[in-house]
């Protein structure tokens, strides 16, 4: 356990700048291409059943958001994963409020069924897919990561994956390791897609560190560090947003504060 | 009429952090998702007919914006009012350029004859919808506000709803009361989407006020207010987009400058 | 061609303020239509194929960019193309990462076919077009500007249209005159969408400007010169992004630097 080292993951990352096809949400296009490639990863927004199959065979990895679904994006985001799995690579999860409309929870159902590597959602996304009771309006949480880690457990052991809870102190197991990672700033819930911006950065972590548990890590501690560097300069939502991509360009794999992480 | 208070309003928005489904367009959603989360409210862009309805059976407001229409987004459009509709929910229609081809012209009739609860648009839109001559070149207006006050009422009357016309002042009415709010920015005009952010926001306020009047005055009173106060520090269009934002999350109540709003 | 000056296009493109079709990426479209304003011009986001030709009949230019590309868009791209053809006005191209898949080089080459007025992209997408070997991955060039000029002068003769490669020199020919353009910033790499915000610009200098070679230049100049100012004070990609457009904004025709240009 002692060998996950989130400085040696960003550095592992950005030496390789891999190619990550992020099907996500029109919402979060934008500042998720961003976040990567600030990042130092390599971004492709790429989904139409024509053609996300083959892009999957050449990506790192692939990172699937169901923020805005449509039929039409759900028959890419399936050839693309299972693209990605025939390859033999890693691909992460992010069931947006999957429990808002019976249309979105058969999605959501259906693309778990494909066990993703990473499953990456806030406490009531996790609670509510492993069928407990969870507090949940629209995208936003209404439950305490603490709350969900039983479910979060129970997931991982049924799908054979990492599940991240993400919050205020956020949570990752793999079924039999745990870890906590803290840091980054209030003003992520008040600006739209911070959360599916880091499901496609696990995906970078994940096409160049083949433990899927060290790599969600790496992927929380430095969207951590970044987050807790903009905290201290940026007077709102508006400013935090600049300032947070600035950060994630300028830090250092040394600049990672390993503190933030506990491991078991 | 004494009894409309924008201080009010938004403090009542605020402390019901009202979930609003949002149905606008791709160069709007991220803009907007911003400026509702700064404001207080819970945006969520929900737009498939395969759920459209049912999300917007759980909302407190719908707003609608033909931006980038296209055929499935009008059937998701349809099936979200008549589902708002149904739960005697509030929406809002935004009519982007609706006069630049005969599909778009099409749809936007379509949708005026389920009567929206809150029609906003810039003037040259408010004019072609009444049947008048307009100048609007794309999406903007190359008519004045005052010119387009008489198609507002006429619109008022015919559809039974509130109209509101953005612009240097906003004119609103509701057929027989009218108000005009100053304040805001020139740089405005020169950030994409912020019309279309504006009436995302009028969701907010109608999901929590029952007098859409009242409503539609408390959002462009923080609107104006949040512009105006960038305005002051704002160098250019870019540096004004997020200092919007942060002005937009760190108003209180008591700073919304009263005098903006005139009534009758 | 000392007739060629980047103020004196600026002046033109600025005092017409163009409408300019846009049919771009979903993760483009913000960034892109906020550029078009700063500089000066009115862009209008229309794809679906129900109205995209009759909106391309009243629109001073068409810009088409292939990045997150689905055959209904693809459909509604012909559509304007063949009607901005019919109204005898010029269209830019940007075939994004068409080396990707199958479907993405049909596509490609399809519109390739339909001879543009200005065909952009970045060293490994010109490379690739004119049939050489490219080291691009996904949307990241991994060749030269210089690797790629005779690609160009080949796609320039072979289409009878202007070719533009961009990166740190960019390179544009008509097939007989070339020119090199020089500035921009570092920080542009790490942002993404930039090369699709020029090629919308690149449509408004074109609707102004008869001389296609001409336009290209006086685009790719005033884009240049906004860098390099924002790139004095930027403190990394997400301050680059916003002073960019504050800069575009604030530039006059006097302040664009002509020896950014060699023509010849």
């Amino acid at each position: 356990m002692s060998t996950i080292n989130p400085q040696e993951l960003l550095k592992s990352m950005r030496d390789s700048n891999p190619l990550v096809q992020c099907i996500t949400n029109y919402v979060a296009m934008n500042i998720a291409a961003n976040t990567m490639l600030a990042a130092g990863a390599s971004p492709a927004m790429v989904h139409t059943p024509e053609e996300s199959g083959e892009f999957a065979a050449i990506a790192g990895a692939l990172t699937v958001n169901i923020g805005t679904l449509s039929p039409i994006w759900v028959d890419g985001m399936k050839n693309a994963i299972n693209a990605t799995k025939s390859a033999g690579k890693p691909w992460v999860l992010d069931p947006v409020a999957h429990f808002a409309t019976p249309y979105r929870s058969s999605v959501a159902k259906e693309l778990m069924s494909m066990n993703p590597t990473v499953l990456r959602g806030n406490a009531s996304e996790i609670m509510a897919l492993a069928g407990e009771q969870s507090s949940g309006q629209g995208v936003d949480t209404g439950d305490s990561v603490s709350s969900a880690e039983n479910a979060a457990t129970i997931l991982s052991n049924r799908h054979d994956g990492v599940v991240v809870i993400t919050g205020e102190v956020d949570f990752v197991t793999d079924g039999s390791r745990i870890a906590r990672v803290s840091g980054g700033s209030a003003f992520m819930s008040q600006i739209t897609a911070m959360g599916c911006s880091l499901t496609c950065l696990m995906g970078a972590f994940l096409a160049t560190e083949d433990d899927a548990f060290a790599a969600s890590i790496g992927a929380l501690a430095l969207f951590a560090e970044a987050g807790s560097l903009a905290n201290e300069t940026a007077t709102g939502p508006g400013s935090f947003s600049w300032q947070f991509l600035d950060q994630l360009a300028a830090i250092q794999p040394k600049d990672i504060d390993i503190s933030r992480v506990t491991i078991g």
